[in-house]
């Protein structure tokens, strides 16, 4: 991985943890709850990336800098979230840019495991969105699963596009060019239309 | 493992996978919404149970078999969701087949694994439910905790069935029996009744 | 890890399983819950400690104790939660004994094998809170994030006692006494005030 690979990976780090303090401002969170959700937003996607590819130490265990970052991201954001969320339309950019770059490297740590094609294309997508989806969880947010974006397919894009070609740079302009897309036109892929509304599908289901 | 307990585990996957898929078609999601709740429904509680187990690689890594099986099955189900709805009923009875095959599965690898007895039966426990409760988790579904069906005791009850005699077709025909008696007769193992109204008892809990 | 030290982690297991069970009793849950509850309140937390030091086996898959202490927590409890409800007031004090200890037991864990200063008191926080957060997102409650209370941040200061003087009996009182303070006194660390209220807050941030 190059170097400038790894700085763009330290930004996205601080990127994702600005997205999971805001939800604690949103939720009108202290100091603590600022910290964890920076770092569970910031690091969560690449700690289920080696956890399943079984590559010890997870990466912040072995570097403690995404550790400091998010906290640091976490004190900073506390005094000034106020001001950030008046530039919301910015984060949106960067969070896109966040998440090229992460599904890039989790699919290029994939790749240098040995993992199979579809393997590597999934750790992109998972450590693109895992952090964000922890995040949602925990905060009691409709997760990614419920939303309408692309965000998901913008980061199974940008990792094909790397794996396919090898070239880092390649895979991050069209994961991020798809979600730049994505925002800018505020595109959707065609969900699912279901012949019953929710309820009655939900009790013919469970209620057999 | 023998090779016909692999094909029922393949069947089970595209089975928990459709479960996967009704649910991302009640939320209206797309395709890629789609294919991530299948993959997360058909392999959650394996991925977990290899993760505790530290059995590497955890085994849709080392056979990607798995994520292609759950992608076609995303795929065949976003054209044609609305017709499966219509097969629900036989929908709960395969379900009830794939969380036997599942239950002795995860108690086989545990038992492969050296790992002692209740590690064993949780690990049955675990690889039958848990996809179905981060797919539910996802889609913010109320997860098996919160329901009054007779399903993880059912899977408890194939495992400890399989771990005492070693028969795999013991062990899927108790827990699928259990299963099929509880879906058929709709039955439920007694709940605890509180004592109070559960706000009360929750406003009382929180605020000492 | 001393063998005082060793029974009061079997002592925080029950305790938290019992938290665990209140919360299966509260939702009119089956044995089965409540023995789920239970054990994913009690050994959670230790489980992702263990998962992301790549520590195996899993502590509890080689001292199976640990799922026996909380099967017989879940049984007692089944028959006797609605007494228990009225001993809430202790058993907030006992969680907090629990939270002390497994924040300890988490940060001696990373210490031993050589974790950086941060990742010691994050395993500290984790292994005190992850349990509970699991049984509040399984049982839908709102977690720790949501709530106001000084939790986490107790476990942190006992953490980085312990951490800082390698005295095992400074870092539990150290954890109790601010989480005792915080139950005592109902402290709650300065929340964030957010300028917007939620609704508007959210709407301007997740649609550009």
């Amino acid at each position: 991985m190059d170097s400038m690979l790894h700085y763009l990976d330290l930004a996205g780090t601080v990127v994702f943890g600005i997205t999971g303090c805001l939800v604690a401002a949103r939720k009108k969170n202290d100091l603590v709850g600022f910290i964890l959700l920076a770092m569970v937003t910031g690091t969560g996607g690449g700690t289920l990336r080696d956890i399943i590819l079984d590559r010890t130490p997870v990466f912040w265990v072995g570097q403690p800098i995404y550790l400091y970052l998010c906290a640091a991201t976490a004190g900073v954001m506390f005094l000034i979230a106020r001001r950030v969320e008046q530039w919301r339309q910015i984060l949106l950019w960067l969070d896109a840019i966040g998440l090229a770059v992460f599904a890039v490297i989790g699919c290029s740590v994939a790749m240098e495991m040995g993992a199979p094609a579809p393997v590597c294309w999934l750790m992109g997508v998972m450590t693109a969105t895992f952090g964000g989806i922890i995040r949602d969880v925990l905060a009691d947010e409709p997760t990614l699963v419920m939303r309408k974006e692309i965000y998901a397919s913008a980061a199974f894009i940008g990792a094909v596009a790397y794996w396919a070609t090898g070239l880092i740079w390649l895979g991050i302009a069209a994961g991020f060019f798809i979600r730049a897309a994505a925002i800018y036109f505020r595109l959707t892929l065609p969900g699912y239309e279901a012949p019953l509304e929710p309820e009655a599908l939900r009790r013919k289901w469970d209620r057999p």
